[in-house]
């Protein structure tokens, strides 16, 4: 660790501060420069209080690695994660699709067979709904996990669907191959402890103005548990343009497979929350390195009873993954 | 409701979108202007899609109340919100303080004590604490709470705590005489609806990119199911400069203030995360109208285990208090 | 125009606000829906005053066609802007790249020679450089103008230069093939109508908080007196993650070539600043639709006297011209 | 200055560093912690290049003063700025008031001799005005520059007026008291170091995303040239919430006043936009420490040719004053 000083302190202040750290069993070391002067020493544990806090101090750099399990520096090999036949990591694309939420097992069926048929792996649809207004359609509940469990069954994909309260997590993971934490949940710390202690995947998607470090300590709350399948998923961040529901942040592609080992996908349509962008930002996202994508498909778009502008149609999905398997093709890049 | 459509539809999509409408048995009448065409209906209940994801909307305009529990236009008289002997609502400032982290029954005890005598009316203190770090100390849980109760009784002061997880909601109401619901779960929805059940008054923060109308929102969940005890409470939004923790919104008073009936506090401790800012913040906190300041106070400031640098030591903390008294004066406010 | 009217509102004032939509001309009718009453005109000519201001008035909801130069509405047809023996516009993809800054005219000849040689169509260079502070290096002015010119002469490339100060406007035109204008000037409407005056292709830069809606009406003003030779450059906004140093807004490429007829180039090196990015940035911006790149190229990178973080080696540099040649191809662009 | 090296350098790579520092004539030091080594040297002069770019340095701290003309740290006195028979400075509150745009002599001086009369100090009013839009009323220019000038004289007001374009300076300080610099040119360094050379008070408004840093370094660029008269003023940063038209950031008032020895006053009217927050925010503003206030008023706001919305009645106005000079009698403020 080192700490920065303040200009002008008193011997005093300076004495307390050397005691508190002789005090944890450090031995700190001095440096001036440009009337600056700099401590150093050697942190072998954690710190139980914050310097930065303490008067005289203006600013504690930190060398120790703040998300050890997450953090590529550790384990640089990428890690691979067996959802069903198919498998999150390097060198593939996923494709996650389906409805926001299971509206009814009629519409959850027709879609799945539909997004099977074109391409997708693995089947989303939303039972429990995190929605901004209590006068929202709040999600079919458990009787939509019952449907997707059958639907599942039926047409032999995997699912994901999202965990909303721990309280349910039981009936949730009977039916769920992936469990997914939302934008609103990426700091519900009980939450993602809860997931952290069951043997499941789970996506967790980035928060509305989370930094891409907050994101990679939400994951490590999940791997500090003993849950080392983390995949995670940016879906837009919350900016000042209202061109578009919120501002798909495709560099923190790069920057978190540079970071972390985990596989990291993309959700265009609730980062964009229009359909006429869902295609060039899909194919954007692949270009970026990103292992694979989650997209919003609906029988019928303009009924759908949640995010419906954002929802592809049949047609639409077809032409996306055609072309997302060109450009997988380019970057030698499996489609399975 | 009001449905403007794009520009050059065939009359198949308009014939398409008047159905739907009739369906829902309204009676759209249109008006054009500038080429553009609006249908115009009456909705007298909640419309079971939305408009705006059908092809050939462009935009729709609603004019029912979104968050009618919460709304000033309904309910035009202020909110009084009683909390052992003080009254939460119009001209009259609360103060709010204490230690971040409960750490001790001595630490608890010693600040309850001087944030008292100094004038503070409301103890507050976490025992579970939301960290964005899984090796940031978590708060001492249950522990916490149990010295929570003791320094309560002691001193007689009503306390605020944080709950994180409904699984805690009976062990907290025990100790809390106020839950608060953090800046993280604004949109656990899951916590918002439990809490609307418990008859306790609750401190919802906002999220720390929620909008104005999303906080009110959230507010409208917990009244909702049945709990009209909400203090609003603004803590700071993210920004883009790195110079304060949080970008402390105050112009966010007014507007709730105006927007709802209920009464709104501010804690510049957690916006701004420097102790030589909470002065200047707290009396234009209060010269923007809000009901109250929730102000962290620690013995050690500099040895807290979680936010001390913004935390106040008792001296700064009654020069605070001296002149919000004055401010509130100035305004006929009554500071009990 | 369509003015949605607060409610409640006295005899009078809705008198008032008919009386002057009477006095522009205008003929207002009135539609009620929900308690709220909307009222329509036909506005052919601009309004000199805004609706908006007036008491009683809840929203203005204008139909007209707000930068009708710039709007794909208007002119459907791709605008091609030719430089030299290039041309911007549809199906192909353009490379600029060089020194953020001219440092000398050995570095600027070397670089222009390596960039050239990788297959780079276009030179950058900077003369005139803004700097946030007084003291850093200020660009070499008149004197990187010449040389700017000589090395043009020699390796045969157009070049691109920013233009800061109307006064420098003659100067710099006898050298650049495109004038930039950098994100900070991009509404400095004085310079803005400078260049609008003058036959040559501008490169305009989003500002670093600016909707995608000002941006174009930026363009606007370019335009409208009478430069139709306009190229927009998304090269990042201001956010709250400081892991790069700004947000590459991608989606607002696939955006602005829905609404506008422009092409629309990235400048990765700007928006990310650091270089270990740019490669997967760039290669994102293609997929995304960008009908070109600005990257920074330097011989040295890290003794660059300005933002030199971001610039590519050579070798970096041949590496992503490769790769967008094969991004390209997948799409059937043309990589001249 | 401190370059903090990356983890497990080669040999040949902190040569490389120590041999460019060496070569600027400074003596390294190094100090190891935890795995880092970090390289001391005092820099007693500017670097011509900057260490961050350098491959294997992972983070440069400078400890010298970065703006040292505007910092509080080397000027610790405050700066006082006589305007007229006015002073903007420590323990004094100003008013700026006026129509946003000058629209004819009969509307200027009604609205100066109310604003006189209601106790404001200098009278604000545009005759070149910015923007968004090329279609929107631009000021009437030099016209307006004679307008203001005769009512200025007719009220015997010191006046204070944008100026956007370095070839207007001349006119402009034949008229106007203060010369304002208005937010969309912050960082226009070319007009900055113009009027960093013209002997007249500037008034500079904070750009719309700048950080409090980049403020104080575009003061620093007119300070640098001759110019010690800046006042700064807070107008708003752009945000997410679309309820107010931008952010007042009330909290960058106590900051500036610690960082730097210039006044700094609040624009209410452009931050918020709307003319029902002016009045507390006003008083908030004072209660942060402002040293005063630029408000708009109209005679008619509704019909005012920009910025309506926001505008003050004359009687709201008088309302407004009567509350700041009782918050300035609250904190022994002088109000002239």
């Amino acid at each position: 660790m080192i700490l920065l000083l303040k200009k002008n302190l008193s011997d005093e202040q300076k004495s307390f501060i050397f005691g508190e750290i002789k005090k944890l069993g450090y031995e700190p070391s001095v440096q001036s420069v440009d009337q600056t002067e700099a401590i150093f020493f050697t942190e072998d544990k954690e710190v139980p209080f914050d310097f930065a806090n303490m008067d005289g101090v203006a600013k504690v750099i930190i060398s120790r690695q703040e998300y050890p399990l997450t953090s590529s520096k550790i384990k640089s090999e990428k890690t691979k994660i067996q959802v069903g036949p198919y498998q999150f990591g390097p060198s593939q694309i996923l494709m996650i699709a389906g409805p926001c939420s299971i509206e009814s097992e009629e519409q959850a069926l027709a879609i799945a067979r539909a997004v099977k048929k074109a391409g997708a792996h693995i089947l989303r649809g939303g039972a429990f709904k995190p929605r901004t207004s209590p006068y929202s359609f709040q999600g079919l509940g458990q009787e939509g996990l019952r449907i997707l469990n059958r639907v599942k069954k039926d047409v032999q994909m995997p699912v994901i669907t999202e965990l909303m309260d721990a309280r349910e997590a039981q009936e949730t993971c009977e039916v769920a191959d992936i469990l997914q934490i939302g934008t609103r949940n990426m700091q519900n710390f009980s939450l993602l402890k809860e997931v952290g202690k069951i043997n499941k995947p789970v996506l967790l998607k980035r928060g509305l103005s989370a930094t891409v470090k907050e994101w990679l300590l939400s994951a490590e709350y999940i791997l500090n548990q003993g849950n080392p399948n983390v995949i995670l998923c940016e879906r837009g961040i919350r900016s000042f343009d209202s061109e578009t529901r919120n501002l798909l942040d495709l560099s923190a592609v790069p920057l978190v497979k540079q970071l972390s080992h985990l596989p990291v996908i993309v959700d265009p349509s609730h980062a964009l929350g229009r359909r006429d962008l869902i295609e060039p930002m899909s194919l954007a996202a692949i270009a970026a390195g990103a292992d694979g994508l989650m997209i919003e498909v609906h029988d019928e778009p303009h009924k759908a009873l949640s995010d419906g502008a954002q929802a592809l149609s049949y047609s639409s999905f077809e032409a996306v993954i055609s072309k997302v398997k060109k450009i997988a093709g380019t970057f030698d890049l499996s489609y399975p």
